[in-house]
């Protein structure tokens, strides 16, 4: 590797019902809770626009993940053959982000209240960005 | 804030026409250019099971961006009203990570041609993640 690295910050964190990774579903669509996204308070202004209703990508650290995983198997399934890790959604990975599509249902201060999210408590979040209208952005 | 960083590493680059970040247009759909995304060596087996054909989500690192700016204009349209960067897709923002779908048009080993990219030349790649079937999870 080049060896380059960048310093990422945890914007906010996730509170959430769920505590174990072995919990969380592996996709936010299959019966992931609701949760609230807590921002530190000097990034107040960033959210500034965002309100109930809004569609949004949340990216999250994953850093319960491993790191130094190349291939997996497809959803934990062993009688698949293995992946490369970018190639599938697996949290382990040289950078565990996670890309998680919400909608936003309530706004309360430095609160965001998301309709379904598979991360579990505690999860540090990078950035937050607004799903645009074109889908081929998405 | 908490202070908690984390350490992000470039797993690539990007190739490109695209040298100065005023050039790039400001969504991938707005002509930008094909590019090429080059990955570093030892991530090979990771890369297994990328395609040609495959649509995918490719994760940078806006090493130009400021990290210090939190409203700005949309769009850098002054007439219109400063908005939170977490509602906006400015690159400016606490962590500047670029988010950009693209589809794969060759596999040439380390090297992956998609189809346009409004990143600039030298970009770092930070992560790249399949785009689901599920619109829900784009």
């Amino acid at each position: 590797m080049t060896h380059r690295s960048y310093p990422l910050y945890a914007i906010g964190v996730v509170e959430s019902v769920l505590t174990e990774p072995a919990e969380a579903p592996r996709q936010s669509d299959e019966d992931a809770p609701p949760a609230w996204l807590v921002f530190e308070p000097e990034l107040r202004s960033g959210l500034a626009g965002i309100e109930a209703g809004a569609e949004v990508i949340v990216l999250t650290w994953l850093d319960r993940a491993r790191r130094d995983t190349l291939t997996v198997h497809p959803r934990g399934d062993l009688s698949r053959p293995r992946q490369g890790v970018f190639a599938t959604r697996s949290p382990h990975r040289p950078n565990p982000i996670g890309l998680h599509r919400v909608k936003v249902s309530e706004v309360d201060g430095l609160r965001l209240r998301v309709d379904h999210l598979e991360a579990v408590h505690g999860t540090p979040i990078v950035d937050v960005k607004p799903v645009l209208g074109d889908p081929s952005e998405r």
